[in-house]
């Protein structure tokens, strides 16, 4: 079992969303504790994502609640209202200003929660909440993921912990932050530093993860500090908070809906950090190419397909182009029928990179997906509103 | 059956590049012609391609050269003396100049043409081919199309007829122009006339079909008008010619791989044409949205998801969206499980019509799609290379 991090505790319950499993999750400091928060840039946004943006203006937050399996996304006023209704709930029973607690919800758009059941759910919220589970709090934050998402690592040089938890499994390329993330520390970081540090790890970890391309309505990123174990090198908190969201980033790309494998494209030689990832991103979401590696198949033809569909990158010259996978250079070095077979057995495996050179430049960056399989039509297909 | 339009014929022949169904065609008229083409702005250009646009440079052209299933693509200097070769010897039997023959090629990349083979089909192609079949030349550019794909119409007010084919089932985001398409007319119209007609009619029809997001390499349509049928009306013929462009753009949708449904994607009221494009193609790319068609499920809220991912587009307002599958509006005015239910029974059709409505302008763009089935998964990770 992971705990969390010193100075926070969870409530996990069901309430009744839609079925029998957790729901409904209060995540909460033991005071209004520096916080982050990193959201979906879609212009279909809830009132989930449009409260806690504003409750985070000052870079303070006491909890956040998590409703999963409705969005409430597209329900108008009376979502907004529901929504401030489930924040002062929560507020009330934990004793803070409604201003410290954020909001998260995902699941079916155009639905209204069942406000009787939340209501139901706000009274049962004890003062002052003692669980200690980060994986609870993962498993109560679910939709279709198949498991939950936890990852944990230490900060060098101290005691520090950083513990997060993410959910997501379909509509997801994040474009700003992602699904639902949150992370929480015991390390003593300002709000300034706390915020410019986990802007830096979403952008490198969340933002680089794309299932199927259609970005949600409801992304959400945070991290709150609890500060109980002390102030930390700077340095060893930036990395010790991006190794924890870059786990939870692959732990969603290989939880995909339907996927069976990780695609890890990455791209360098480019001009900036910008094309390079344009391009990654043009390999990993076309359904070529995530057809391909789950049939194993080492078709480098699609990854040449799709480098040369990023037609405004006029200085992508297919002559310096070198596509690799697992290692192997495939482009433009050619390799026998034998070399194929024996690429063709190694992408039978959890994780497949795809490694391209562009020749321009120093620009480099590392995208993460999935393959597409039946399973995820089928998922989607059935799935109904 | 379809016969080309008059001055026009066709040599349809297998040579061997892959089985034994049909794989070299050559189009020609009875002398060099006015002749216009569109191609793919992939940076992974084939030769084909490259020597296609170069001539027709001058506006005229005697045949075209129609290779399938090989796209002779990222060959190197090799690929491009292969197609210099083909070029040269269809010219030498024909009796004209390499410059007044075009060259298009679809199929696996990264793999060199048969030469041998290729050698022996030009060999046997007549001085004077005088197959009229527009059916025969349609079924002999098939790769993984399940059916030929031919269009004809009259121009109002005269004799002269417009007669398309195309191909292309897969690999089909098309940025200029699209697959391989050849139209062929009677109509008399100058070189200049025809251009500008034939690059309107391909941003109204073969630039708004996508299915699977997917730019292919080797895109290419071109338009050959033989006078035979003497002078037209240029808005009759403008008419005639996108009227055959948008039926063999529905066709190609409609036999996307693996599609059961065709998907069309209208948006008005926006900004301007291109958000209304860039928009539409938001809708009908998502998985999510194909996949629901495919389960027949009016999932209103993937529509609004897709919409709110144009995130760069801030002047879309959720307030003023409005969302209808099959003609009913289902958002923002709700409608109750019994509509929803009919509303599923209706989607079960070839065709399911998506408006949306952005309520800011007069901007308006229909686009073209399919569903995301269980078979566009088989059949794109059992391809091989």
């Amino acid at each position: 079992m992971t705990e969390l991090p010193d100075g926070f505790a969870a409530h996990v319950a069901n309430v009744g969303v839609k079925d029998h499993t957790d729901d409904f999750v209060v995540i909460t400091a033991d005071r209004p504790v520096p916080a982050a928060g990193v959201f979906t840039r879609s212009r279909f946004v809830g009132p989930s994502v449009e409260i806690s943006r504003s409750h985070l203006a000052d870079r303070r937050a006491r909890a956040i609640v998590i409703v999963s399996k409705n969005a409430n996304v597209a329900n108008g006023p009376t979502g907004t209202d529901d929504a401030t209704e489930l924040v002062d709930g929560v507020a009330g029973r934990l004793g803070c200003e409604p201003a410290d607690v954020l909001v998260a919800s995902t699941g079916v758009i155009g639905r209204r929660y069942p406000m009787d059941r939340i209501r139901a759910g706000i009274r049962a919220i004890p003062a002052a909440p003692h669980g200690r589970s980060a994986d609870d709090a993962a498993a109560g934050i679910m939709t279709t993921d198949t498991v939950p998402k936890v990852a944990e690592t230490t900060v060098a040089g101290s005691n520090a912990r950083v513990v997060g938890i993410a959910k997501g499994v379909g509509m997801i390329e994040p474009d700003m932050a992602t699904m639902i993330a949150v992370v929480c520390t015991d390390a003593d970081v300002s709000p300034d530093e706390l915020d410019t540090t986990f802007r830096a790890a979403v952008d490198r970890t969340f933002n680089c993860v794309s299932i199927d391309t259609d970005t949600s309505t409801s992304d959400t990123a945070v991290v709150l500090a609890s500060g109980a174990a002390g102030p930390v090198d700077a340095h060893a908190f930036a990395t010790a908070l991006e190794q924890v969201c870059l786990d939870l980033t692959k732990m969603i790309a290989l939880d995909g809906e339907g996927a069976e494998t990780l695609i890890e494209v990455i791209v360098d030689g480019a001009r900036d950090h910008r094309q390079a990832k344009r391009v990654a991103k043009s390999i990993v979401n076309s359904p070529l190419v995530k057809t391909a590696v789950h049939g194993a198949d080492p078709n480098w033809g699609r990854v040449a397909m799709a480098v040369g569909k990023c037609s405004d990158d006029l200085d992508i010259d297919q002559d310096r182009v070198v596509i690799a996978f697992c290692g192997t250079e495939v482009y433009p070095t050619p390799v026998d029928d034998a070399a194929l077979a024996a690429l063709s057995d190694e992408m039978r495996s959890d994780v497949v990179p795809i490694h391209v050179s562009l020749g321009i430049g120093s620009g480099a960056a590392t995208v993460y997906g999935c393959d597409l399989t039946d399973g995820y039509v089928r998922i989607n297909a059935d799935y109904t509103t």
